[in-house]
């Protein structure tokens, strides 16, 4: 927050750009062109001497060009200052950041309440019918107007998100990056369906007169104000409604019970009621009804046959964001958005927020959501070896670096499971030229392998490894032991599905230090490798090297290598003789399909 | 359903009950009175001689009497026809079933569209509101009508299932069972503020007079459209929406693009504009106001101060059923009232039906829901006794009954985790006089519970225990085992939170078998007691008896008595020496806090 008046605050100021259209105008998707397009940005920050340092916000829904800093005068900053400013995620040292009211907003941009410079009265009915594609286009438009080719980064949350998706969809050499947070490549049905119902309530107000109602003396408010309550819902979580509302009474209600219409006193109401008026001020009924017909029918998979089909070309590095009690767009979208790069081989990373403000946490949560975008935003360069680490963690065991690394060949394409902090792909990077992607499903870790250059995927083992097709990668590591999983056998066969070779690790049960316990003491052991109390352990499922090596057999693996770590004089010399099976504390396999 | 010709049709007839009134009229919660009450109503099925078989259907929102059954010449049959009918759950050969149009309706019922006697015209916006209170006392005066004093059950879903509560709150002595579908002491704030936005848009349609427009030539079908698409988004499910509708264009249309005002082709909206059509055909505006305008008031904590006041004097059986997907009435308000009622000491029962319909499911899972009715009122008398069992499960092991009953003391109460089909409860209700309830997820086992007459909780055993109180019960039997627990050290506690003596049961991981598997052949024991393989067997956390008798130690637990149960010789006779942690197979503990 900038609140704070020892920190200087960031100016802003609203601009026009007038853009210079040919003879045919600012030509839509439907054929329809505009005669004239005006729009208005802000930027923050310092555009550098090769012009390459430009970020692109695009807008959410209702948003106007005002996003960071303050304007002259002005009692609140831009609606995503927590975001954009000096030091802060998308920081203004660092880059030039765009922003802009969209296309057919009221704040500016030309939009059905503009002045129409065939008639010179509003467009209102006449406004033809714009697409996402359309949006884009003209903030294209807009970069070219500020002498920017490249950009750096293409960021856009809600619908915004949708902008983000349709930049590199259009423009797919335009920008180094894609950030898309909270949005999809088309709205659910049961999305779609509220947003249906709002546009009904405007297009049937009183005050709509088919929307042209400029020249009258009363707005289609009510049904402004309606359509809005509806979308507020679906910005909140049910979770979040209950703690902010629950059933309360506002204060100065006496009971929920008001007998005049059929008002009642519940707080959530008067919520409503504010948020509806706070909105019919600030917002036009034909820019809502426009921007939201144009979300609404966004749909890369209905314009381009199919997902695949839409990113085929596109070369942006993506970070998609989903947050997990949006419903207004559900993670499950952005899951099935990330599949798809993937499966496209596209430098693609997902991240999953936990956070019970539902898609508004989109605004609302800054600090994990500045984690994920600085860490996506300031990686450093590829051309800048780091040292490499002498041991690395596999499982529970810290293993040589050298010793695993030699197991993956030069060149490969690699899926580290439970990658922890990214160092191992970074250092395979380096010292053997494999690229490879981790899955994480803690935030921190996934923050630290976007800051280390590496594609991540924030999700379970299990889960995650459902984003990827047959043999996306050579060599599948699971850095996180099997006995955790909840059904080793399952996940041995999916790591073998997506790729021809795995390393897995584990503890071997069948160690002598185990099995004295057991026979001797008649007691669950607790060692080295097996630290855990048997009623806190996380290995759930424990087994031996050779209960190993009987099910590569049953399901047909060949185990290729395998190393045999053991700490004690003792186990070594039981390895050396040739007993695994006793000697081996922790075991590191490398195992093929067949 | 009823559609074979050969089966013959249950024919239906809706009647008008002129209910005679005192001086002062239909009093409502209010204070304000109506001068006339007429309450339409539908009976199928015959009052038996002693009038105990009559069951009550509550009404969901925006129902008519017409529930079951076909009436003369019509093409459909009641709403709820699946369930009520000869043969069916609530099963007319048996029971005198009385459905009814609740007070405030507009289909015979009075209500805002009824003519005032005391003006002769319409109430309209004279019609004084009214409370779930005042709907179900309408109900009782039709029973009485009817000649009948104690029903033998209240069934309602939906908004209906709040009437049922309420008949237990409103009338404790005059019903038996209580069976509350998909419904809570009140609306979630989610909810309430799709509710509220309704309300509003029928205020505010331009047709819509102040609730006045009975002698006017329209009324307001928009904003009872619109209310109406609304609510029909929060029936479904997003799931269900999603397979419903996805992104299809409806047929007929081109694509998504309607060029006339801002419709689309997507079928979720010909699907809303169909139900918004066929609803303002069939229901009254005003109706429609002053029922949900009582539902979102209706709220038993606010009413009686707490839910555990509300139901303080109740003396039905409960059933409670919650449905998995339903976000309108969430299965957590169901648990929660479950609760209520279990910490009073109330007989209730709760299931929770998988489903993907949402709210719907109530009118579409007709297979599930009529299992667990039927269970419910379908119970065998508590005084023929039932011929006990030999031996039951406890855990993987089959135990002699005599055994295990020995443990719990006659008389007592007692929690069974994992419950099964109930038997365990069931046969010592007959063998030692005890009292109990039982936790299963299988919702198979939950119908065989209530058949047997066990109250029963659909949960898993972490779950289940957060239904309970400290000290709710004399003894807790974990009739699984506690090596499948996620967390068996939390689950003791827990168990030992709600009783203070529990009976556990699990495999001992320090028998000789065991032992000497993994001693000489170095891989983990595939056994009687341990059937599984280590890669998918239930039992994650494998432990000895000596293990167990550890944590007992350290958690200040007292073991009180054993039963180790042995098969082979060897084992017996291990056991007889002494060596019980070498010897048993399984072991079933009864350990107590102190």
């Amino acid at each position: 927050m900038n609140d704070d008046v020892s920190v200087p605050r960031l100016l802003a100021q609203t601009r026009i750009a007038s853009i210079a259209l040919s003879a045919g105008g600012f030509r839509l998707v439907s054929g329809h062109g505009l005669k004239a397009l005006d729009i208005a940005y802000e930027t923050y920050g310092t555009l550098n001497a090769d012009r390459s340092n430009a970020i692109f916000i695009c807008s959410p829904l209702t948003t106007d060009a005002h996003a960071a800093g303050w304007h002259e005068g002005e009692a609140k900053p831009g609606w995503w200052d927590d975001m954009i400013g000096p030091g802060k995620a998308i920081d203004t040292d660092r880059y030039f950041v765009i922003a802009q009211n969209m296309l057919g907003g009221c704040k500016g941009t030309t939009g059905p309440g503009s002045i129409d410079p065939g008639t010179g009265k509003p467009y209102g009915s006449s406004f033809p019918k714009i697409t996402v594609e359309d949006m884009v286009h003209a903030q294209r438009l807009l970069v070219e107007y500020l002498g920017i080719d490249v950009l750096e980064a293409v960021i856009g949350g809600s619908m915004g998100g949708m902008q983000a998706l349709q930049w590199s969809v259009s423009y797919p050499d335009k920008l180094r990056k894609c950030l898309c947070i909270a949005a999809s490549a088309s709205l659910s049905a049961q999305s779609l369906g509220f947003e249906v119902i709002g546009r009904k309530v405007i297009v049937n107000d009183p005050n709509f007169h088919g929307g042209d109602y400029y020249d009258k003396p009363s707005r289609p408010d009510g049904g402004l104000a309606y359509a809005r309550m509806i979308g507020h819902i679906t910005y909140l979580s049910a979770v979040a409604m209950h703690q902010k509302f629950g059933r309360n009474v506002r204060p100065g209600a006496e009971s929920t019970d008001l007998e005049s219409g059929f008002q009642t006193g519940f707080e959530v109401e008067s919520y409503l009621n504010y948020q509806g008026d706070a909105f019919v001020k600030r917002f036009d009924a034909n820019s809502y009804l426009h921007i939201t017909y144009a979300m609404d029918r966004f749909d890369l998979v209905s314009r381009h046959g199919s997902l695949e089909n839409a990113f085929r070309n596109a070369s942006a590095e993506f970070l998609l964001v989903a947050l997990s009690s949006d419903w207004l767009f559900p993670p499950e979208q952005t899951r099935e958005l990330g599949k798809t790069l993937l499966k496209l081989k596209k430098v693609a990373s997902v991240a999953e927020l936990h956070s019970p403000h539902g898609h508004d946490a989109f605004l609302l949560e800054v600090e994990h959501l500045s984690a994920v975008i600085r860490g996506f935003l300031h990686q450093p360069a590829l051309n800048a070896p780091r040292p490499l680490p002498k041991r690395v963690r596999n499982g529970g065991a810290s293993v040589e670096f050298d010793a695993l690394a030699k197991l993956i060949k030069p060149g490969s394409h690699i899926l580290d499971l439970g990658c922890g902090d990214g160092s191992f792909v970074d250092a395979l990077f380096w010292a053997r030229d494999v690229t490879g992607i981790g899955i994480d499903r803690d935030l921190h870790h996934v923050v630290q392998c976007l800051r280390k250059n590496v594609p991540v995927l924030q999700a379970n083992v299990d889960h995650g490894l459902a984003f990827f097709e047959n043999d996306s990668f050579d060599y599948a590591v699971l850095n996180r032991t099997l006995q955790e999983m909840k059904h080793p056998r399952d996940v041995l066969r999916e790591i073998l599905r997506v790729a021809p070779r795995a390393i897995v690790a584990f503890p071997n049960f069948g160690h002598v230090g185990n099995r004295i316990s057991l026979m001797l003491r008649g007691s669950m052991p607790v060692t080295r490798a097996l630290p855990h109390h048997w009623y806190d352990t996380p290995n759930i499922h424990l087994f031996s090297l050779d209960d190993f090596r009987d099910l590569c057999k049953e399901e047909g693996y060949t185990i290729e290598k395998l190393l045999c770590v053991a700490k004690s004089g003792r186990s070594k010399l039981l390895v050396a003789l040739g007993f695994q099976n006793l000697g081996a504390e922790w075991v590191v396999a490398q195992i093929s399909r067949g």
